[in-house]
C-alpha cells in the first residue's frame, strides 16, 4: 500500500464470496467507523461517526462550518487523546450558535451531515464575491486526478473525498465514510494551516444537497464540482449566494448549474 | 413518465452543459429537496430534509426506528399538512427517547442518517432470532428489480431506495435523497399498514454504515443487502446482533460479511 499511514484504518475481515450459488471464504478490508466526542472547552458538544483520522482538522471543520468557531485564530489549543476517538477544543465560541444546533434538531440528507442548526440562518446575508475564474479543461482533469488519488476510496468502496483546489495548483484532501465529514476534514486542514478558502474550489465526490452548498456558502468557496447530481434545492440556494455549482463532472463533460460566468473558455 | 406522482417532485432548470470547452443551454430535471418538519403531540420534535413524500411513513419509521415510538398502535393520528412540509403525530411516545435524540447529539455517517440518540443503545439487548432463510439466486433477481424499478433515481441520478421484500414475493419501496430517509420511509410503510418486518430483506442503495445496520436490527430484519461496501462498524454490530449483511450484490456476485447460515443453496 503506498501511504502505511491509511493502513491503520483498514480493518482485515473472512467473508463469503459468493459468485453464482457457490461461495467461498476470502480476506476482505473494510473501512475503520468509530465515534469521535468533541469537547469544547471542558463540555460535551457532539459526537460524530466517522474515520477517526483528521480529527483536528475534522473538529474544527464542522464547528466553523456551524459557525460555533468564527475564527481559526480564536482556538486557543486542539488536543486528540491518545486513543484518537476524543478531541478537546479550548476556543472563543459563539454561545448562540452552539445552543441553535441542538435546538433546531434538523437532520440533513447529507451523509455525517448531520444536524445542522445554523446554515440556513447564516447563509442568508451572504453573497459570494470571489473573482475566481476557472477554465473547463483544469476541472477536468482535477476531477480525473481526485479520483486517482482517493486511496482508501480504491480500497474499499466506501468512503467520500473532498479536495480543495487553490489557483496556484495546490489542494487539500480528505475523505471520511461522510460526505459532510469529508468537506469539514478539508476545510479545517485549510483553517489549521491558515489557508483561505476563498480562492479555491471543492472537489466532492458525494451528492450535492443544500447543506454540502450551504458549507461552502460559509467558507465562501465561490465554485464546487462533483461528479454526480445536486438537488433542486442545492441548485437554488446556490444560485441565490452566487456559488457555481458543476455536476457530472465526467472525463470531458460537466453540468454547470449556477453562475457559469467564473467557467472561460481560455486563461487570457 | 410512468408514475406521473413522482413529476410534482422533479423540478426543470436550465443548465449549462459543457462538453470539453463547448457548452450549450438545455434543460434539465433536478429532484425537490425540502425541511419537513415532524411535531409531536403539538411540540415540534425534528426537522429532516428531505424528498417531501411518503412524509406519513418517513415520520413514523424515523420515530420507531429511534424507539421514540415502540408500536405502530400507540399512533392515535398521523397528518399531513397541505403543502407537505409539515406532520402531525398524536401518540403513545417514550418521552426519554426523545430526549437522548437530542442528548446524544450523535452525528451519523449516514445521508439523512443525521442524529441518532438512541439506536447504540438500544440494540444492546437484541440479537436477531428470525428463521429466515433465503437463496442467492432470489438476491440476485430482486437486486436487479431494485435498480429497474427506481424511477427517481433513473430520472436524476440523486436519490436512494430501500426496498422492503418479503417471503411471499411481495415488496415495499421508498426513495430519498437520504439513505436513511429511504429505510424510514419504507420501514415506515409497512408499520402503517401493519405488516411485520420480521420476516423482510432490506434492500438498500447506500453503504452500510453502522446505524444503517442498527436500523435493520431495531425493527428485527434480518438480512441487509446493499450493492455496495460495509464499514468495519456495520459488520461488526451485524455480526453481534444476528444479521445477515450482504454488500456488493451485483450480477451474480455477493459478499456475505455476517451470518452466512441463512443463505441456502436451494429452497428444499
Amino acid at each position: 500500500m503506498e501511504n502505511l499511514d491509511n493502513e491503520k484504518y483498514l480493518k482485515k475481515i473472512i467473508i463469503d464470496k459468493f459468485k453464482g450459488d457457490e461461495n467461498k471464504q476470502v480476506e476482505d478490508l473494510t473501512i475503520e467507523e468509530a465515534r469521535l466526542r468533541v469537547f469544547l472547552n471542558g463540555t460535551k458538544a457532539i459526537s460524530m461517526m466517522c474515520i477517526p483520522k483528521d480529527q483536528d482538522a475534522h473538529a474544527l471543520g464542522f464547528l466553523m462550518s456551524e459557525d460555533v468557531i468564527s475564527e481559526a485564530d480564536d482556538v486557543k489549543k486542539i488536543t486528540i487523546s491518545e486513543k484518537g476517538l476524543r478531541v478537546d477544543i479550548e476556543a472563543k465560541i459563539n454561545e448562540h450558535s452552539l445552543q441553535n444546533l441542538y435546538k433546531e434538531k434538523t437532520l440533513t440528507s447529507g451523509c455525517g451531515g448531520g444536524i445542522t442548526g445554523n446554515l440556513s440562518q447564516d447563509v442568508e446575508v451572504t453573497f459570494n464575491q470571489t473573482k475566481m475564474k476557472i477554465n473547463p479543461q483544469t476541472i477536468y482533469e482535477e476531477v480525473k486526478k481526485f479520483y486517482q488519488d482517493s486511496e482508501l476510496y480504491n480500497l474499499t468502496g466506501c468512503v467520500h473525498k473532498a479536495m480543495l483546489y487553490f489557483e496556484n495548483g495546490k489542494t487539500v484532501s480528505a475523505e471520511d465514510i461522510g460526505r459532510h465529514n469529508a468537506i469539514d476534514k478539508a476545510v479545517g486542514k485549510c483553517k489549521l494551516a491558515k489557508i483561505d478558502t476563498k480562492y479555491s474550489i471543492l472537489f466532492v465526490s458525494g451528492r450535492l444537497s443544500s447543506e454540502m452548498v450551504i458549507k461552502a456558502i460559509m467558507h465562501k468557496i465561490p465554485i464546487v464540482v462533483s461528479r454526480t447530481a445536486p438537488t433542486n434545492l442545492g441548485v437554488v440556494t446556490a444560485h441565490e449566494h452566487g456559488l457555481t455549482l458543476i455536476g457530472f463532472a465526467r472525463g470531458q463533460k460537466m453540468n454547470v448549474y449556477t453562475h457559469s460566468g467564473r467557467i472561460i473558455q481560455n486563461d487570457d
